[in-house]
């Protein structure tokens, strides 16, 4: 009743589609069935509680845009990767969290970490698990475009907003060969998947939509893999090994054991001797300011 | 943990589907498109916030069979008609609940509310309105079936449980009709449409699960609707005709007028001619008892 033209702007996820055995489009699918045709929601198979609560919100939107006429853009993006846009690299108080454990983290920054502390690439099941990403940079970009070029009275709009598709297996390739580059060598090693996910499957989905607003993507290449390590070696001191080791979390077990003596373990544990080094480096840095 | 082959029964609605333009099938759909096949969930276009949070729960439910193997009968029930059951018969004191009014109530009841009470029947825009409906009996027994013949492990199983589609046009000339058959005049009228839905549409949606698994129906018939009738003449004098008049609720506006400044109006008016009658009659009626 306050701001009826106002423009809601939501961060939402391509995880709300999950990974079906057709195209996934934006927002929306024209579907024919028995001779009759309509333009109706795309069908939703959120992977988790996270993305499901995200799928509840979209539903909630929509409907108030079709009864009161509000308008709404909802930003269904992909996984994030890197640290910086222009604005955050002013300052180093400006930084950002970087997450990299199971929960909060995403798996290209895990595989950054572990390319940093000369640890294997931990690859979850076959690593087949196919999703969209996207630069940070793209990320403001494209909130700014919504912003610039707003929905309509009463229209619920669906951007997908990634730029590249990639396979678990083909980041963690991606960092090996990074690596591999400086003469460093990596190792990838599969876990047992802690989560029930399709570990191979079809996945295609668009995203033409921001593209023609202008969008500019800044793709996925060795350089920004490079930047993200490089920030790490310089806090490797400050990485929890056991955020690294066998996933915290088990879907079908609940905690696992890890995770339920956490404190034990990580009170006695000894740091790897990379670990060890990268604090001893910290410290030494640290003495001379 | 606790009972991992426990099967879930849940009451949810067919106003999870919305009105599409498409067959509604029983909670998935097989679509092809660009070439590519899959079975997925039925693009769900929910019309109200309750019907909303149903359509949550059904994600929720879905996403728990998926990853924990349980088991889950979604009842995507149609809008319930009579008071009925032979249980329920068997006493008084075991009568339950009657809504008749805009929010709590379900169309059917207040047109035999109306009709009881000699007012014309209201339907809300032009009433082509069109759902599933079953009686409370079927009800009863649709649950009964589920139960008796429970989901397998991981199962997320959808049935669509009403027996009858009907517009609220169709079932307003029902009323009328019962009533004429007795020599008594009903009529029709349209108020302003409260909502935000579809006053015109297709709608042809499945029930065919439950007919299978033995469903023998209560269709929607004469008797019934003077039998509801018949009830609401014994107790016509604890009708509130505040409730019979224009909706309480606007979707566009809010509440309505008569809603903000509702208990004015109830404290002051004065009864309608048919409303006195029959609460007089029934102050004879509780004297003589």
């Amino acid at each position: 009743d306050h701001a009826p033209k106002a423009h809601l702007i939501k961060l939402g996820t391509m995880g709300e589609y999950g990974t079906p055995n057709i195209d996934i489009e934006e927002g929306f699918l024209t579907i024919t069935h028995n001779g009759r045709q309509d333009r109706l929601p795309f069908p939703m198979q959120p992977g988790s509680f996270y993305h499901l609560s995200k799928l509840h919100d979209s539903h909630n939107i929509q409907f108030a845009c079709r009864i009161w006429g509000l308008r709404a853009t909802d930003l269904h993006q992909g996984v994030v990767y890197g640290n910086h846009t222009d604005d955050v690299a002013m300052d180093p108080g400006l930084s950002t969290r970087f997450d990299y454990d199971a929960i909060w983290g995403t798996v290209l920054n895990r595989f950054c970490v572990q390319a940093a502390l000369g640890l294997p690439l931990t690859v979850y099941g076959k690593g087949g698990q196919t999703r969209g990403f996207l630069d940070i940079r793209d990320t403001v970009a494209c909130v700014r475009l919504a912003l610039e070029n707003p929905a309509t009275e009463g229209e619920y709009r669906v951007f997908n907003q990634f730029t590249e598709q990639f396979s678990v297996k083909t980041l963690a390739e991606k960092v090996r060969d990074a690596r591999a580059a400086h003469g460093l060598t990596t190792s990838i090693v599969h876990l047992p998947n802690p989560r029930v996910e399709r570990e191979e499957h079809y996945y295609n989905a668009k995203h033409q939509k921001l593209l023609d607003l202008g969008l500019q993507p800044h793709y996925l290449g060795d350089t920004l893999i490079e930047s993200v390590i490089d920030i790490v070696e310089r806090h490797a001191s400050r990485v929890d090994p056991v955020e690294l080791e066998q996933p915290n979390v088990d879907w079908r077990r609940g905690g696992t054991a890890n995770w339920r003596r956490r404190p034990v373990v990580v009170s006695s544990k000894t740091p790897s001797p990379t670990v060890a080094r990268a604090r001893e480096k910290e410290r030494r840095v640290a003495q001379t300011r």
